[in-house]
């Protein structure tokens, strides 16, 4: 283990993202003190339970004094305010971060409360789970997986180096770009696959040719995939589609512009069409296994799956 | 091991299924002999290699003569023809099946074809898994996995019971339908979840104002996800979009008027809206654990990602 890179981290939020920095700085290091901080008493206690800081906080403001770095890890949404109720008690010098998965609303929404004597350097990893809260953080998140920082035109380059090496140290890869840059790729990679995957989840429920119960029991046969993604975290996914508002519905424009020549393409039977697309999507899925993105065993290398606890009489027991 | 269930098998097809069911019959005894057809003489020369028959044919009319089960385990668009190449050669009695994934027209084209002395119940395993070929194969495939029959009005009910005799045997549970009810159920769970899949990483792949290199970056934050599904076999998914076009059409319809009122909410900025949707799909997520047709843990419980060999200087190694 090396020297600590800061003397005092406050972390504003433990849940996913949070806890599992809170992880990777305990584990390998790489603050003296980490000060947690968070509104509902339970999910408080149970971050001190899991040992994810050394000082515990109610009061946002309580946690970042004698910070000299403040991550926001928090719904997009109520990044605002936190800022508000933290910047007058920030050190000078502070780095000021988060985590938001979109950067141009975070940073309309944050900036105009920072004080001028903190360095706002906005980030976000790539990487997630489905799940949420205080207990689904883990050391090995970001590893291989990609942070994207957003520093402003204004900001040190050297509180961008300090945060970077932070996020190299855990695991991740590191690329810088303009928060309006960010918020575009995201749509694509990330904002809009989500807003299909709850909406397809939505029109399966709704059907009354095909029942809930049928939905479920076949859904192996592709439908599960998207409910996985349609399980992720209400209040952060509304909160995103609300802030990144322009680019998402410029990129579901282009989706469904091209879903409509696809329904074409079928209504009218042209069959080349249809395997010419499904065959240049099958070298995209490549490309991403091959950069490590993915793996490459089938059906992701999902465990086994547990037995139907509702089909006593089935077969094979 | 108990008595054969069969005496013979035909398998006409030995991709991903074929080899499947190839494995099942000979790990478990379910029949004494396994002809294995296929055009393709590579293919043919590896499903030897591969132990997944006991005679091997280029010609499928030879594979079927004295069989008492023949299973067509082919592309939906390929049945009508293999069903006219085999028919005159089919033992009276014999069962003949299949596993497509649209049974309206499978029905359709095989039957006009069919001599009244064999029985026919169409079959689909609803398995599977992104890979194709005869080394996909594999055991546990159909483990608490449901297989759909759609034996038409007047077929003999012995003959669907010994059909489904040998599913249950692969640890497979067996569900009896009507062929129009199967293709609706299909077309939501699985024929419309891929078509958006090989939509969205399309769309994806065209944009000019991300770059390939980032959408195979940034991956990891969901877009990977529809990936697998669009890596499926090209001639299947074409063969299964033109032949349940009705059915894929109708639900697409749905889909895409829900989307236009997801959209809308984002718009006008309605966040009760995406909230309460965010919210109803998560519960539809865990029926589906708790029903044993998908795993509990993060992400699918994806096994570690392999580090980026474009990036040597990545961190932490």
């Amino acid at each position: 283990m090396t020297a600590p890179l800061f003397e005092k981290v406050a972390l504003i939020g433990i849940g996913l993202i949070g806890s599992s920095i809170a992880i990777n700085i305990r584990d390998r290091g790489l603050a003296r003190e980490v000060a947690v901080a968070t509104r509902r008493e339970a999910t408080l206690r149970r971050a001190e339970e899991l040992r994810l800081g050394t000082s515990f906080h109610l009061d946002p403001a309580e946690a970042v004094r004698d910070a000299d770095l403040v991550i926001l890890c928090l719904p997009v949404g109520s990044c605002g305010a936190a800022a508000a109720a933290i910047a007058p008690h920030l050190k000078p010098g502070a780095i000021v971060s988060d985590v938001g998965s979109v950067k141009g609303a975070v940073v309309d929404q944050m900036r105009p409360h920072l004080p001028a004597h903190v360095h706002f350097v906005p980030g976000h990893p790539i990487a997630g789970t489905e799940q949420s809260g205080p207990d689904a953080g883990f050391l090995e998140l970001f590893e291989n997986r990609w942070t994207i920082l957003t520093p402003l035109p204004d900001t040190d380059e050297a509180a961008t180096e300090r945060l970077r090496a932070l996020w190299l140290a855990t695991g991740a890869m590191v690329e810088v770009m303009t928060p309006e840059h960010h918020d575009l790729v995201l749509a694509i990679v990330s904002h809009v696959p989500h807003l299909i995957a709850y909406n397809i989840v939505g029109t399966a429920a709704d059907l009354e040719t095909v029942t809930q119960s049928e939905v479920i029991k076949f859904s192996a046969s592709g439908f599960r995939d998207f409910t996985r993604i349609a399980a992720s975290d209400p209040t952060m996914w509304r909160d995103i589609f609300l802030t990144n508002r322009d680019a998402v519905l410029e990129m579901l424009a282009r989706f469904s512009e091209d879903l409509a020549s696809l329904q074409r393409a079928i209504r009218w039977g042209d069959g080349d069409a249809l395997f010419d697309l499904f065959t240049r999507t099958r070298a995209i899925r490549r490309s991403i296994v091959q950069a490590g993105q993915d793996t490459e065993e089938a059906n992701f290398g999902r465990l086994k799956p547990r037995r139907d606890p509702w089909n006593e009489g089935a077969p094979g027991e």
